[in-house]
């Protein structure tokens, strides 16, 4: 008996709103990151990492209401340290300290919320962010409608079923607020009362103005006028003609802006699913400009079970919640610069924990067989003491880099080798036996037809890449 | 003016120990990851990941006098957390609480150490950990051999220089400890005091076991003759007879699975890199049987400064410490369960920071220019007022799966779109003029040669994907 310290026995659950991937998830979870990396790097993105935490203050007062949900580390005698909240914060930390004035980055990475989870929605207290900016002086609009052509480009590959891009300008609801009679102080209060639309009535929406926020019942109706408002490039110009939204500089300045972005997304032609929607807001307070939100609009992005989809008649549109958002913050860098040096932002973060949940489920319901490695053969045996030459060929084959398995057991039976095989989706066999070994060949077995051909040694590895090639 | 908070300036240290990895630092990152990752997935890995942090509790207890190096969360009303140390101990955790019995799994992520960070060596508070684990009930010494084989392609592949990957036993360690004279409750810390010889010389490690363990002199230096010794599979049999050595039954069953381990390192072709030395302690507490630990032997590794290169001598051979280590744990997964079943794992954990450190310090001195994206083309444009024309060539690239960049000016001159080619590595400009959009062709020039064609826009596709298919 070995000399081991046994501890007594933990129990082993996990933190509240946390949860392990299985090779399952996280097989998922690759071709997820694959199609969105593709597409970041398409468009030419570079990419950076940051630390986990970072000092408490660099986070203080960029969150508004939100701050309470953020992880504190215990003071273990040293620095107040925070786990990070979202990756834009830190991507501004970055630029100022870097004195970087210019770059196009994606940072896919964990932040971390004390949220009340709702795991079976994909709301997590750790979650991945997949975020997309662009920073620096540049055209106006431009960099901002590449951005919406790469939600519309990662929502249409997933195939998640239909969607929409909600657009609206923060200087543009800043500007309706003034107009409608709205107090300077209360703009942001208000704001995040706007943002609850996509969730409660407006007549809900009212109350919480009058009531709590204290607005008057006229100012909350004409807000109302304009939060129902929806459409497109025709909508800014309308807008501009307004006489209320006239009165505005900046609510003017955001309706022309609309209007340059849409006539890029023409040429993008994305034009089909966005839409301008002045009910939009957004909650963070770093946004200065242009903010949007894709929402998945179709039942059907969380397939119904078979039974009710034969003969199903035309599904209600319902929103099953946004999976991407962002917008334009051109101070929030400057905060980080001693002399206040601003550095113009615009990106756009997918929300890939909800694309995780709709893609499991998606492969559940329809029994997608999920392959968790991508081994192309397995070396088996058919009789006894075969070991050593099965190590010898795998030895082969991983110096000529095929993907290759053997049992870890001197004599495993070749049922159960076959079974493995079956039941991890290895599409080949190489089998030794006595006369392969005489003979100076390997039995090469097809899982899915059962065929088998002997191929001499020489040309094994061939054969091998050239059956598995189209995987 | 818009209205926003506008904060105090904050300043923007990160935190100890902690660092941002940039473009060219991250484009490195990948390259190495690709290399190891290939590797796992070659010997049929699956991935899983967990949480950053876990339950105070379920790290309490598994490291020793390390554990006042775990970082901790502040108590926010809720559960005690801790940031992981690193991947086994969830790994063991997940194996329980899932039931798991077998599994071949890799696991990238970073983990957390309160450590005294040498940043210039590669050593940080936050750092990646690359761990490759093979659970499952076994015959002897087959998961073991392909663990070192493991490291060996790694490092082989990488490239970094020679190396060696030093081999032992804690049932040696233990059955040499016995025979030498120290008592059981000193077995750990005398293992933590020999593990220091990798830094330190002999006379000091024995001036801690005597001064500071109390160890006997003579039972010292009994320990300091077996330290000392170095071989292969004849090292083994040599110990299985030697007098002492051979009273421990414990000893015995490590050196005969060190002797089958090296019969399976010969069909794996790796001996060549691997040496069975009695010094490797390892610190951490849950090894049960094999340990292992690579380090890279050439000063070379680090290359020294161009003009020393030049006809300078054969290298001393320096160790620059361990890149890779591992050993076998039966016990840390009956830990977690609850009737303490045991799950017998073998693993290894790749030292990728300061794998990093070199590649870095490697691109560095060779002024290799590392490219931090991978656009093939540029959009460009010979005079003004073509940025429409550009938006829709572009879009019809990125719609075509190319990967392809505009600038975000209206009006950019043709010079300053070359000049972004050459500093970013992009191969390809297709420039746009007002005699190529009459004509239907847009002129294709190769940024290294200068040379430039009229493609038309019907071949556009096909030709840049055919210029650049070999990068």
């Amino acid at each position: 008996k070995i000399h081991f310290p046994l501890q007594q026995r933990m129990s082993f659950s996990l933190s509240q709103g946390t949860r392990d991937y299985n090779p399952k998830q996280m097989a998922i979870r690759e071709r997820v990151f694959n199609t969105i990396i593709s597409c970041f790097k398409r468009h030419g993105a570079e990419t950076i990492d940051t630390p986990v935490f970072e000092l408490k203050e660099t986070l203080t007062g960029k969150y508004g209401e939100d701050s309470k949900l953020i992880y504190d580390l215990k003071d273990q005698g040293g620095e107040l340290l925070s786990l990070r909240y979202d990756l834009t914060v830190p991507f501004a930390r970055y630029l100022a300290m870097n004195k970087i004035t210019n770059i196009k980055r994606y940072h896919i990475a964990k932040v971390y919320r004390r949220d009340n989870p709702a795991m079976t929605r994909g709301r997590y207290r750790e979650f991945y962010q997949c975020d997309f900016d662009i920073a620096g002086q540049y055209d106006g609009m431009i960099p901002d409608a590449e951005c919406l052509k790469i939600v519309h480009e990662i929502l249409s590959e997933l195939d998640l079923g239909d969607f929409r891009i909600k657009v609206n300008d923060r200087r543009i609801l800043d500007g309706m607020f003034a107009v409608c009679g709205v107090p300077d102080d209360k703009f942001r209060s208000i704001c995040s009362t706007v943002d609850k639309l996509d969730k409660m009535p407006w007549e809900d929406v009212k109350k919480e103005m009058v009531n709590e926020k204290g607005l008057s019942e006229e100012v909350a109706d004409r807000i109302g006028e304009y939060v129902s408002l929806q459409g497109g490039m025709d909508l800014a110009e309308r807008l501009l003609q307004d006489h209320r939204m006239s009165q505005s500089k900046q609510a003017c300045a955001g309706l022309s802006d609309i209007k340059l972005l849409f006539s890029y997304l023409q040429l993008f032609q994305v034009t089909d699913k966005v839409v301008f929607d002045l009910s939009l807001a957004r909650g963070l307070d770093y946004y200065t400009g242009i903010i949007y939100e894709a929402v998945l609009t179709q039942a059907g992005a969380v397939p119904a079970p078979a039974e009710a989809q034969k003969g199903a008649p035309a599904e209600e549109s319902v929103s099953v919640g946004s999976v991407a958002g962002g917008g334009r913050y051109d101070g929030l860098v400057g905060m980080f610069d001693p002399k206040g040096r601003k550095v113009p932002c615009v990106g756009v973060s997918i929300g890939i924990e909800r694309i995780f949940s709709i893609m499991e489920h998606k492969a559940e319901v329809s029994a997608e067989k999920v392959r968790t490695t991508e081994v192309q053969v397995m070396v088996a045996s058919a009789q006894k003491n075969l070991l050593e030459e099965k190590l010898r060929l795998i030895t082969e084959l991983w110096d000529a880099g095929i993907k290759a398995e053997v049992m870890y057991k001197k004599n495993p039976k070749l049922l159960s080798q076959l079974q493995h095989c079956e039941e991890s989706g290895i599409p080949l066999v190489a089998i030794l036996g006595e006369q392969e070994l005489k003979d100076g060949v390997v039995k090469l077995r097809v899982v899915a037809t059962r065929e088998e051909v002997d191929i001499s040694r020489a040309d094994l590895i061939a054969e091998i890449r050239k059956r598995t090639s189209e995987a």
